[in-house]
């Protein structure tokens, strides 16, 4: 299924994307879901971000490609980095350009998503603690994150993190078509295959450090073709199984 | 005052350390507080980690005497990390040595608790939104540290983050002592005045980047003299003004 927060009216709820139509489901996809009788025309709600993680861990160079278009060596382990829910937005959202960048750059990735407490998570086991997947967009000051020698600062600034349009459950990620778009021009293609650390190794390896919440993220890196975006861009991710997550860049 | 978060029987509630009491408040630090009428003997009851931070905002290389011992030169700009929520723990609460670091060691740090949510805040608004101040432990493994070539997994383990005891308000936070004890030996000893980044900049600079929220932590850097821990040590966190942080280590 495709799991959707949405806002219809004054309710936020949660629900399913089928078609041009989303219904509504009772509780959680964390502890009872229950799907309810009402339906909605997609159009008519708005679609929010499809989770609030409690933390976002973000692996570095994790795609073949993008070391090989960085000339860097491919990690031994998996590189994590957080970014603060403050970064957090949802599709159609806007990103705000920070006055002190002069280089914000998209990266298109395929995030995880936590369904169960965890920690220290076998690699034969991962799957049992995965809801299940969604676009995420990794926003980077690139020209920040030089200067910092490091993602931290650059990648934490607020709307830096569009998530959505949905979570797709019980699909196999190991081989999804992923995308980058602005302006309807297409900047990254890759495939999920192109991962370093495939996901149940990810799961493993982030379980290993921190206990992993009902609702977290791990965003799995980026492929080759990352690059500028600029007030006024439409930026999208697409992924296979999972959909279109489009947002717009401006300035204030 | 001096504002904790304490279990007394089944309850948890905020509360105002007063020599060895603790009274009673109603509702929280950062909506509306009001002094009840019970009182409870200090050692009846437990002290919790005083605020349930979204976020955890530490700052590296902000001591002068830090950065003589490290050879290092002072940083242009603040440098920021993050720690996972996962990572707080409360006074007497054991750090638990992780199975894949061999050397774990403390950083004493003055934490900044955030009182409104805020963002872009001027340097000369900064104490406007700052609740006060509280005694933080930045646990790091510093072999993974050292391997990562950066301080995010390295600081990021479960227990890793201990806060506490109070947090106490309305003090000047520019020039207090600060130590770190092991087993009753100090190792760590310094002055806030060492900090290469006042607290009010701190607050201005990490606001340009992230919108704070209530109860939101910045941690403020260390100053000279870290060093290891081993599973039985006794780790403290003294702070002119604020108190004294206690915690165990323990393997499991």
């Amino acid at each position: 299924m495709q799991i959707v927060r949405f806002k219809a009216g004054d309710k936020t709820r949660y629900g399913a994307l089928e078609g041009a139509t989303v219904v509504e489901y009772a509780g959680t996809p964390f502890t009872i879901f229950r799907r309810g009788r009402r339906r909605h025309l997609l159009k008519h709600v708005v679609l929010l971000a499809p989770v609030l993680p409690s933390k976002i861990v973000g692996i570095g160079l994790n795609y073949r490609d993008r070391a090989t278009e960085l000339r860097r060596a491919i990690p031994a382990e998996p590189v994590m980095l957080l970014k603060p829910t403050t970064t957090l937005i949802g599709p159609d959202d806007p990103i705000v350009y920070p006055s002190i960048s002069a280089r914000v750059e998209h990266e298109a990735e395929l995030a995880v998503v936590i369904k169960r407490r965890c920690r220290d998570v076998p690699v034969a086991r991962a799957r049992e603690f995965i809801l299940g997947y969604t676009c995420l967009n990794d926003v980077t000051a690139r020209d920040l994150q030089e200067k910092d020698g490091r993602g931290t600062r650059a990648k934490a600034f607020d709307t830096f993190c569009p998530i959505g349009p949905c979570v797709t459950t019980d699909i196999d990620p190991s081989a999804l078509a992923i995308e980058a778009y602005v302006n309807g021009e297409v900047r990254q293609s890759s495939s999920t295959k192109e991962m370093v650390f495939p996901i149940e190794d990810l799961v493993a390896r982030v379980s290993q450090v921190m206990t992993l919440l009902p609702g977290d993220v791990i965003t799995t890196g980026t492929p080759a073709g990352v690059g500028p975006l600029r007030p006024g861009d439409r930026v999208e991710v697409r992924i296979e199984s999972i959909g279109i997550l489009k947002n717009p860049v401006v300035k204030l």
